[in-house]
């Protein structure tokens, strides 16, 4: 039994006006109420190169707001991910806040001489809540849902971090007002049960 | 029959001195014996704002590097991708290039009231050439392959370019020189072959 009672959000859509941040702070708002601590971060507010700029042959050293998202990490004990797919895959930004955050030595160390590794942040679990163009059965029905497999198998449980939940939202274009509201409130009651 | 004279190398590797850059290096001279006209773009030589600001919401102007890659794009015929897997997806750059280059308008088109869109960038062909660090077979039967699912099937597709062929090449991690060099003479001679 995880008692959730750390939250870390993590909104990851580029835009400070999107649907995904009112997503999060709706979530917020509910977790809050049950007086869990919560911390909140809105990735267009990070100042961070987005580039992993010599991959993993030479490190590229952290600024401050990745060294204070690397401690939110450690500090979580349920971190909850909103994001839109776009292309299968997660936006740039959220993809270089993973590819400069979860390095070697702070999510996962390779064993030497094999292709084995520790998975170093164990004892958290997370929420995936995705926004998308598709209707959300044909994303998975028909491509498999990449963007799910690489984030929940490739990233979080790489890394240790289980049970990964999954929400899917879509298709949000030429959805009604009514969807939308629906999906607000959904998540509110989420957070609510720090779900 | 696509003739394939007109070929666009993409190596999406943010790292100056990557082995993804000596692959693309192979195949562009393969190609260049053959009599092909030939255009590379190796990413971490363009200066563009790697993040969509806006979404879909708002327009975010493209800088010249970006304007002459979608002229690139419309010029080929055959566009041969390079990048590793990194967290089941492409780097943050790779990513980023995506997100700014394949709008609505240049790579696909929505329609009116409907979930159906055009694709834009019908009548090429591609080959996405891509490194991990895990063994290949693994990456397709236990992962399903997210990333090559991402790319070829909600990308390239998703605009019409097609065929799209993909060759994986790993584990790189503790791979012997041997591996490395057997993988670049396989590259010179996917270019000549136009492949």
């Amino acid at each position: 039994m995880n008692p959730r009672d750390k939250i870390l959000i993590i909104n990851g859509h580029p835009d400070p006006e999107s649907y995904n941040k009112a997503l999060a702070l709706a979530y917020e708002k509910g977790a809050l109420a049950t007086g869990a601590e919560v911390r909140s971060i809105h990735l267009h507010q990070l100042k961070f190169q987005v580039v992993l700029s010599y991959g993993y042959r030479k490190r590229t050293e952290l600024e401050p707001d990745l060294q204070k998202a690397q401690d939110s990490i450690l500090w979580a004990n349920h971190i909850v991910w909103f994001y839109p797919v776009w292309w299968g895959s997660l936006p740039a930004l959220l993809k270089g806040f993973i590819d400069r955050v979860f390095l070697p030595g702070f999510a996962f160390k390779k064993r030497e001489n094999s292709l084995f590794w520790d998975k170093l942040l164990v004892g958290k679990s997370a929420h995936i809540i995705s926004t998308m163009d598709q209707p959300t059965w044909y994303y998975w029905l028909v491509y498999r849902a990449p963007s799910h497999r690489a984030m929940k198998l490739l990233t979080l449980e790489f890394s240790g971090i289980r049970p990964v939940k999954i929400t899917s939202i879509g298709p949000i274009r030429l959805s009604k007002d009514s969807f939308r509201k629906k999906h607000l409130d959904r998540m509110e009651s989420f957070g609510r049960k720090r779900k």
